[in-house]
């Protein structure tokens, strides 16, 4: 299976804020944000592997600035890392105000997913070629970021988290 | 009111085709497509003319290639031409099988919006600076394409569609 | 296979715009409308054939009146005129303000639909009886908007379009 | 305050059973069904009294035949006798399978609703003229049906419905 | 089949009212609330029989106060009695205003399920043991309600309704 | 501003997986459940603090079993912990095979929400009473998932998250 560019998962996701997604404030629920976010980072996930998906876990996000009704909502999508049968999603969402010319950051946040085969067990995909500083960044970080995952879901034990203590807790 | 360059106003929407979207062959239905094209053609606008718009018509439409269940819509849209208060936005369409990484061409299509004031006026819109070509092919069609929209509406006489007659009859 | 009457095809539909379907105005988006006529108009080919259709084109459609929030919509679509395999359908749609006893026109449009047999081939359609005045000027005309389809599809020469240069530039 | 025909009251709905629309059968589910009456009927009784309006109650509902995936939805609303400020409205549903030429009867329905004015008061409502039987029939009734749904509303003693219990327990 | 208890077939939803979900008032439309009713009940009549249900018939429903948009909707709902193949559910509905600290009832309703077999038949359902004072009382009136459904569905003769009789219309 | 039990947040929530919400794989898609813990988490927080909230941020989530078409999804809301203007709510998932009376866990997450007053500014929530013990345990941890929240967002260093680090990295 040859290792395939993270530039070639690239997704590009517009949406408008409808009443319905708003709350009483006229703003974007965060629910129906991650919602968006979980398509559009599914399709990133299938662009790189050929296979359907599913979603595995979502990291913490914070949500930074409301997206209000009628705006427009960008989420960009790319794979950051391949593991045996999962990949790393990383997801970027700002909201634009047209009328204003105004853009301006949501949040950032990851996203994995697990490759499966027709029997619905997971199947190995692509290894991940990083090629700009920001891939390499997040290609980088991905190692500690699933070991905070492991670690949360109790499957990984902090003194084995070797990456995420050096970064974490500096001696 | 300064000319902006038809680059700026370049939407990308990226949708999947859910259960709900599709007949009973399980392909994506035209009027759902035609819906996910009027947003994105709407904020393509809304970008170039920063004012809110309205959709004032559709030009033909042929749907070229079923888009199936599960698979990825693709929508650009762009400015190809602005009038007073009026903008032509041009939308290519694809269909994306990620599992056979088979991208095949659904459709092309005009939709035209105008932009309102406040008290729901149409108002003047920035003029458009096409730089490639295939955005100065678009801007000239445009005339072409108005006229046509305006003695389809009953709007002007065929003999005075000066441009349409010269390409569309040749004598 | 027995020609069937226009009448028999005759669709109403009654829908009532929700703070969903709305733009910044508080008007229903054009592109939630020609979903609502895309459904009515392939029920009517569907009442037609006896078969199941996919939609083939859409003509120029030209939005007149803005429908307000809370207003009834009432769309009326009826085959026109049956080719081989694809049948034209006639669409008139008006808003209603029921409180203000105010009824206007949104707009008038053409779908093109295909009739599909068990393998998604093309299947022949019963030809069209048509009774009424109106019947027989759309079914009239439904060969010229075919003429103009096709050019603008690519798939006919200007020159070969008999009926629409007839009409369309009178010499 | 002039007395208004039945007939001016009618409206018709067609609708398209989606897969969201339909249980693990593939038929469409009550609720959904439900919610379409009513819109309709409420669009019905506004037409007759040019009011906003809202649902006071719905009379038993009894489904006879399911409604399958893909089948059309028929739902007819007339109103049958106006009170002070309640009108009752008559709902007929079929489901139609358009390839099989086949039509059924789902259900038939009485709603009633109440017209508000601004300040969300019941407003009086039209006298209502019946002209066909099937009108007289349907107006004549909702005299009893009245009667049923304010004893089981527990706002009538069942000794005082006197057209109910002529009718309901014969002597 | 061994008989279940009531108790077991509770159901609790909690809804919120969105935008989409109101009428011109900005309150929740009815037919809206009896979709959401329509999906508590089959939740608990599933439970009780464990086998995939249809909604058979809805009694009278009268709606007492609108639920306002951005407030909760809670719903309750519980078996009442079995028949059969066909189940009773109550449903208890609720709206809450939480910044008020104010909840409201809008309605009771019973909706009546039947149960089927792989082949869409109807089949045997457990019966119900009922042990508050609540379920005991809603028991015996299920009898009563089930004359009233057969009756208004022309399928008893209202002299034979025995228990519906003495209740209704006491000598 | 008296101080609030944990029990009288508590909201739950059942919904049942429909077409619309599933992959190709038939299970329901991870960001419609988000869509719907986020609603429900949200009215817990409300019923805490009588104000309305905005979602501030989300926890890892990890899912861990597929939950099916046509099955109940089971959420239970609850406050852990009240900050100054904050509160985070704890959910707990099921799914729910009804036909074959299987329940199985599906995630378990926090979701941190922020009270607002009429200006859109942070105002003060009631501090939470626990009483359980699960209620205190969730307490507890409820500062080091604080802490963590923060490093991650980069609003704090790692070195001064002391209850986060004498839990997470024991020396």
């Amino acid at each position: 299976m040859e290792a395939r560019k993270a530039a070639g998962s690239l997704i590009i996701m517009t949406e408008i804020v409808l009443p319905n997604d708003t709350n009483v404030f006229g703003n974007l629920m965060g629910g129906r944000l991650m919602y968006w976010m979980d398509i559009a980072a599914a399709l990133s996930a299938q662009k790189h592997c050929n296979a359907p998906v599913v979603t595995a876990s979502v990291d913490n996000i914070s949500f930074e600035n409301p997206i209000k009704l009628g705006n427009a909502v960008h989420i960009e999508a790319k794979v950051t890392r391949a593991f045996n049968s999962s990949m790393e999603v990383h997801l970027k969402v700002w909201g634009e105000d047209m009328t204003q010319q105004y853009k301006y950051k949501s949040n950032e946040a990851y996203y994995t997913f697990v490759a499966l085969d027709p029997n619905r067990k997971p199947r190995p995909v692509p290894q991940l070629v990083v090629e700009t500083d920001e891939e390499k960044k997040l290609f980088d970080g991905a190692l500690r970021r699933r070991q905070l995952r492991l670690i949360l879901g109790g499957k990984m034990k902090p003194d084995d988290a070797v990456e995420l203590k050096a970064l974490f807790f500096k001696d």
